[in-house]
């Protein structure tokens, strides 16, 4: 990641070998190294040379942590999901925020449909300095978060769903059109990059 | 109306004496008659020749009634909206209920970023057998009504909301992506449909 | 399900592993459970775990009754489907339906290009209490049943077609735009959706 | 019109003095000319200056004949429609019929809901030689009408709806969708294209 | 197929042991039989249990004649392609033509980029009865050749291209907007239904 | 606005009167208000009622203190805009920004295609806690800004454009896509939101 | 114009009054002056100002000459149209290209319904060093074109068109999926942009 | 290639025997051959039959040359791309301008969100007689070299991304609404047919 955070690499599209390649450079000078997008065929084998990295199930990400991540955010980094399906999202946001240098917790299964599961945690929500909220189908989730609470919000939208739901158009366009004030969105399935603006809004 | 209501104009696109004519046709049957989608003006233009017509301002409809409509329904038809831009869409459902020979009564103001206004109102909710619920923008308010009753749900998407609400598709793929169960959908603005849709279900 | 009603579990995207751990807990609590979207290979694996289990080859559903479902709805729900290619989605919606405790019949192969097959059966389509109705391709069966029935329609639209269907947004927009009043849409393929709200319109 | 019919002048977007200035010279040469897409006023305006000149209301058309049209068609031109507002788009169609040589017939408010009201004519849609149907909303008619006869069949999707009709596209998409065999389909309120082809089809 | 023509039955989706059972019971009936988009593998398998039947390669049918196709069309059908990759579609509307009973003839490879290919073969155009058209891409091709013929132009897009065809999309309303009058289109892909339209008009 | 800040009132689709009828009662309750989204002609009626009320022209705002607001924002809200026809939208954000508390200043006229006049003032850029960045068209600015700082950045479509900009979708999916980590968006001309939700990372 | 080229104003939602304040400030620098987009209404006025300044009707454009423009380019660029639609953005493209120190030629109504008008200026075609396409409806004219010559192509879609043509989206594919080599495509209805490319092209 | 260019064949979706025998034939012809889109495993196999044939890996691109292109070309054609995953399709770009007989050159990894790297070539880009500026994502990259030269610059949008990119349309839209002059646009990920444009460029 350039703009002074560590490193990133996108790991779609990219081969066990071409990754290995990759973060051996990276290694070379000393960085903490995250990898996203990872199958858990290609983090496995990318153990093998670097078995000092953890590959995060859910989330599907890969950490090789040279040192501790110096912890620079003022506050709690909270990751809320929906339903089952959007835990991989959440998970990568969770992770890439942790990586970043923060504290972060997840709040997952307060799906809208069960109100009075997200209403029952609402210290919790209260007491983070930034939430990012996960949703797919109709992403509505973000908007009671928003009205819930005095800080900034970062919907992402999921894929999860079908008909409808077009790959995750129905939940980003519901969070567009969220009627709760500090809403901001990233792009569908994106928690690694809700949890680069998360990091950045947590040391303003 | 086919289908054995009673008879029904849409006013759009139709001037004030093409709406007369029709209406003096329909009248001379006995019928009760509604017309949906009048602008204020047609509809003053309308009442110089039927003293007994009413026209309702917030729903833009007028109804003149020869006889009290017959009351079949088995309950209480409840429509509840978000916003004050979705009141219009709300009240042409309110009214076409009540037309049908449905107890119909409006819950507005509720939206999903001030949950406890909703939630405040649970027990209304739970004593209707058959619930309309109005939203514009993100669509979310039928999802979450859903979760909290064990009634059937129909849901009305309108178009208020501006940018990437896309006059109203993003409010209808939310609900039509609704994670709670028992939520149908009509088209947007759509409320004269949703109170035929629930008529029908009141009397099942 | 939420809300009172049975448990059931939305088999896409898991495993038969998953599927079982989970069955065991909800039948350790004595519920009857309906497994939807579920392949014949994980139904046949699931099915050695739990013998008195169904697998509806149709529907691509598992039922798992532990005793007779409360059947409490007030009269039938006809599920009525127009090609050969819809019947996954309609079995689906009849499976459910009769697993919520409903009485429920298919009425199949009734497409509006021959609609002397559907005019034949009017006497069964006026005894339901709902009516579900199937579709893909230009989705006009719901409006010709609406305009035969004088009942609750809930139309499916399903994935089926190809070129401009674009997976099923043709049907979708066509029952949106139903000229028969009554008929209200669930997402594109929800047959469990559509039985849902058909059940709770069953017991008004 | 190229291809040795007479000669047609798409109205829109020209002013009345224009379109004088070209029938002036068409007229010259002994054409019988249409003018489509022209309003009222517009076609007062050319009748002033062209007495011989026809208005037709519904078509919001005008015909300036100089002789009668040469009958060339095989047989009758049927021109089907469902709602009062596809009128428009249908009157266009059979004016333009007409004006091609061939003989041609209405048949209005025959819409799928109401399906009895078409059946009723089944003997006047068999002894057509083409049909053109006009349909907005769901787009459904010509499906039935397709099943019912062994004709070509031209649909013709219009303008008329709101909300998710999307200004035609959900009864075109419904058309081309078409589960009848011999649907062909023209562009959204295009009843003057559909009336060429037709007029080509009955001299076959 | 309904409507007085021979049986045809749409292979996709279905396997070649249920196609085989269809086809034995039409069979029995003394019926020809077409099977469109089959592919090869299938094709042969039916072929071990019918060896009077014929697949036809380019156009992925089968077809099964009892009795030579009662030919009854007044012209010759001209189904004319673009591309290469245009031929699929094209050869399935021929073999589809000819089936029906039809004189009907292929005219390859005369796509727009290239005009002078399709000049020199005017005279063939100007001798059919009723031209198919196929192209995908930008879809051109019908709106040239209307404009040299004075015949019904069927035009059939095709999802060949990538990008910004969207699967078909381009060259559909590419031929929607065509400019020649007398062009008439059909879904995506659709060889089968442009031929059953060109045949009804071949015998109009 | 909830959630503590003071009252803002959204002037579109309200007439003047219903304007100071709502201002009336939020005066007497001692808040400051906001209303977005007035005409000139609306803010000129509005401030014959009270003449302590502020137009701010390009915003299309009016602001009404009643004492100076809390300046609580840790640091500088810098309002960065590209083309002329995005200075409406900017200023919307910039005058929300200062109403809710916060130091906010504009960097107008820094388009990417004359990147040196965004590049010479870096400084300035490098010295904000939050920036929001409005741009229509190709709406690239906020990934340029996001490349170069350190800070979140909140990126704003605007509806400016025409043809394949569809009012402003064009610009919305760019920001959707940023390439720049620490970018989040929020709904298409709507500098209100971005500075609601600026204000809340000002004070994280 | 940035990047050594003439000033050039957009007109379109600039009062008289704002342009004439423009321009004035541009007039004194000595450069030639451009203003697109512009009404009859405000060019006259304008007109008062500036009298040297010269209104072109078709195009909508007012030029302002200092001194005649350096001649830079190698050859004629050519602009060629199909309807009598596409004319304005035609003349636009016509106007800004001469201004930009080019030879430029118009040859219009030479649509692909019609070939053999566009074939009989082949020799005109052949001899341009760049050839603008500017069509709407189908947009398949630039194809032709790019097939019969061996120059650049740039092609402008028009927003002519109604029904399908979805305001320049069909042509705009179109052009898109050309399968001609050599053409590349600029927004919908922009002359301009076209001509600024041709002229730079021009003068590689 | 029609248009006096060598032989190209489009290897998508012809297998290699197919290609083998197309080459044969042009071979025979004394033509040099290009076979874009084709895989590295029919690269080999095609190896076997022409030895002398080189396989372009980054380019999934084949060329086989009797004899050296002639040089035609008046200066270098550049080609310019943001991301690791638009190299594809710039090296298809780079072959096919080679292949056309034209000076050309790479510059990758010059995306906007570190826009020093593309400054700090910027003699390189002033240098070029044509530019092809190959990006994803949101499709900036354009703008901002449109705004540093004073050349003509061609756009190809790429299909890389992810949710809302919607496989290259961002950036598809994102480079038609350009705000730099001279910038036009090919479809997405035909950097084959962007090099075509150039090269009839480069010899204007
Ligand atoms: N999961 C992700 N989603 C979006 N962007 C990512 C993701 N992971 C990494 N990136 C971005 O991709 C860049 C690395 O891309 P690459 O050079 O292809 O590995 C990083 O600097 C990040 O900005
Ligand atoms: N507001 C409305 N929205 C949708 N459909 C309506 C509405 N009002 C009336 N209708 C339908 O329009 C029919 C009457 O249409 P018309 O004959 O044009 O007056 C009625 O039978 C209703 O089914
Ligand atoms: N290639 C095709 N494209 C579109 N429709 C087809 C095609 N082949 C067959 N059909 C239609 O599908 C019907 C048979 O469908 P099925 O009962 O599923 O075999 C026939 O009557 C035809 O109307
Ligand atoms: N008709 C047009 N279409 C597209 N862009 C234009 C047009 N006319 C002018 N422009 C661009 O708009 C810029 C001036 O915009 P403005 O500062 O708003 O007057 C010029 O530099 C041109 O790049
Ligand atoms: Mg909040
Ligand atoms: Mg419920
Ligand atoms: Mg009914
Ligand atoms: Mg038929
Ligand atoms: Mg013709
Ligand atoms: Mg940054
Ligand atoms: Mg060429
Ligand atoms: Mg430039």
């Amino acid at each position: 990641l350039r703009q002074g955070m560590p490193e990133v690499i996108f790991g779609e599209g990219k081969d066990a070998g071409q990754i290995v390649q990759i973060m051996t450079a990276m290694h070379a000078t000393g960085s903490n190294i995250l990898v996203t997008r990872l199958s858990p065929e290609k983090g496995a084998e990318i153990g093998t040379h670097f078995p000092a990295a953890r590959y995060h199930d859910e989330a599907r990400c890969l950490t090789l942590a040279q040192r501790p991540p110096e912890m620079r955010g003022r506050g709690t980094i909270l990751v809320v999901s929906a339903g089952t399906s959007d835990i991989g999202v959440a998970a990568e946001a969770l992770v890439t925020a942790r990586f970043l240098g923060n504290e972060a917790e997840p709040l997952y299964d307060v799906g809208v449909s069960g109100i009075h599961r997200l209403l029952a945690r609402r210290e919790m929500l209260c007491s983070a300095s930034v939430i990012i909220v996960v949703a797919g189908m109709e992403g509505a989730l973000p908007s009671v978060v928003g009205g819930l609470v005095d800080r900034p919000v970062i919907a992402v939208p999921t894929s999860v769903g079908y008909g409808a739901s077009f790959g995750g158009i129905a939940a980003l366009l519901g969070m567009l059109n969220s009627c709760a004030a500090g809403v901001t969105v990233v792009n569908i399935d994106n928690g690694f990059g809700a949890a680069c603006a998360a990091s950045l809004i947590n040391r303003v």
